[in-house]
């Protein structure tokens, strides 16, 4: 278990207590559900995007980071396969980020709500020394329809979309001279300009077919571990599965090893789902357009392995994001 | 208009949309209001709590400040007249802060909760250089039902709670060394574990008698103005009618002026609500057994003046907390 797993039970127990009938999921999964009403169920997450932590004050262009802000949030609907609907926002402004900075970040951010369906309805403001952003966005579903990360079986297999490991190599290129930067745009942007995979979180949870969903904001290794630990399973992945970022040669003296960027680098947003092995084959086919791949399987002996391309197995750890690490 | 209301409107023109139907309330009120059901509304606000701005690490205990935290939040549904249901917490945490602080902060926080009938339902954690808490509040109340800022009318009376100016006198004891702060204790819990009004909050809008709500958090001059102006109205209030702080005699060398502090001290979570003047007996009547006080009356020209003991008046400005002052 993570520091932040361990810190978050921490904080589950000192608030223990009976849930009400009317909450659906509580603490622990990637967002809360609400039994609204007999039409629809809330599902409501919150999270943070702070200066020096998330992100860099000058480093980042302000437009992007105000869509990168209200991406990652939204990502937590995606992977309940929620429609969203409303968002609030807490605003911490350092003296600086009350200019031109604020109009700039709000631009990107209303880009963002824009595309996602997102409408702001509330939020608060103050003076801090860092600049510190906290979202709640709150989204709908059919009830009964969300899909939590502790229903994966053994036996299911486990699917991954997208890429994994570009939005790691992104910020890596960060660190380049900007003329070199240029060169690699569309490597950046996934870095920068995060998509949550909310239609693919959708389609999926209409279909019915999946078990259990993450999005995979901390990486492959540490979100696979949650949902196994939430599921009390295990898994055994495949290296030669895995969707990897492609290095382009012009990189190659940055010695990147794509398949540990995939492994552990977080910030991809894309879904991690399981799907029980009777319907694998028809989700691989539904999905055939999207970008979607079968990566391995759930176990009933809880630990995860990873076997290379050569059938070698080991053990694989958690070890993407931690922020208590 | 204050620095802060500035910046706020600044954000909700970055944002500006078209309210979608089941939307009741949104940005610029304490809290949003979404027709969530035939029989519900939601309400729901946010509030941050950050160190060095609204507590310090050493300074307060960190049961109080986990108290607080959560009454404050709390404090928005009472003025919409909710019943709390749940809340979401983002705890960013400094090194320090992940300790026994953070126990007993937990503990104080459990407290509030249990006391408000609230239930923990998800969040966020992370690293951060200073400690900073947002606090995600839902409640719910019968359709329609919730009364807003921008409700009051010329000639509807003007009415607070409680006692003002308590809670920032608390807030000049904590300057005192500690062996005396032992006995103004009572003035100090005003500071350090203020009670949101939720009781009162919920008759007020059962009776249906109110036509505008907002909690004195800012201090009076400026949540008066809040009202006044979302409301475009103006106020005349009577400085003998307004229920100040008692400065005990032990305390005359601090030179504290009462009725400054009762017009400007934030931080007291009181009520200042809004009753049309047909209505106004009635309440008085009604509330007779709660700290309930006719303080002055709303009228058509759109200032605030105040009314001294000499019957001389003279124009009231907002100096309550404002952030970006």
């Amino acid at each position: 278990m993570s520091s932040e797993q361990r810190l978050i039970e921490r904080v589950g127990r000192a608030f223990s207590c009976r849930a009400p009938g009317d909450l659906h999921v509580g603490i622990g999964d990637d967002a809360a559900v609400i039994r609204a009403s007999r039409s629809a169920d809330w599902v409501i997450t919150t999270d943070a995007f702070i200066e020096n932590v998330h992100f860099h004050f000058r480093g980042h262009p302000p437009k992007d980071a105000g869509y990168k802000a209200l991406a990652r949030a939204t990502s937590d609907l995606a992977a309940k396969g929620a429609q969203p609907r409303f968002f609030l926002m807490n605003l911490a402004l350092s003296r600086a980020g009350t200019g031109k900075w604020l109009d700039d970040f709000l631009a990107g951010m209303s880009e963002a709500a824009r595309r996602f369906g997102l409408v702001l309805i509330g939020g608060d403001t103050t003076r801090s020394e860092y600049v510190a952003v906290n979202l709640t966005v709150l989204g709908s579903i059919a009830p009964g329809r969300s899909v939590l990360r502790s229903g994966a079986r053994p036996g299911d297999a486990i699917f991954v979309s997208g890429t994994l490991g570009e939005a790691t190599l992104g910020l890596r290129l960060m660190t380049l001279p900007s003329a070199s930067r240029t060169r690699w745009k569309p490597l950046l942007q996934r870095h920068l300009r995060p998509e949550p995979r909310l239609k693919l979180g959708q389609a999926l949870t209409r279909g019915g077919s999946a078990s259990a969903m993450i999005d995979i904001s901390d990486g492959l290794s540490t979100d696979l571990t949650h949902v196994c630990e939430a599921s009390a399973v295990g898994a055994r992945i495949y290296a030669s599965q895995i969707p990897k970022v492609e290095v382009p040669p012009g990189l190659s003296r940055l010695k990147i090893d794509a398949l540990q960027l995939a492994l552990h680098g977080g910030d991809d947003y894309e879904l991690l789902f399981t799907v029980p092995k009777r319907h694998a084959d028809k989700v691989a086919r539904a999905f055939r357009r999207e970008p979607v791949r079968m990566i391995g399987s759930i176990t009933r002996e809880k630990k995860i392995v990873l076997v290379d391309a050569a059938g070698k197995s080991s053990p694989l750890t958690s070890q993407g994001w931690d922020p208590f690490r």
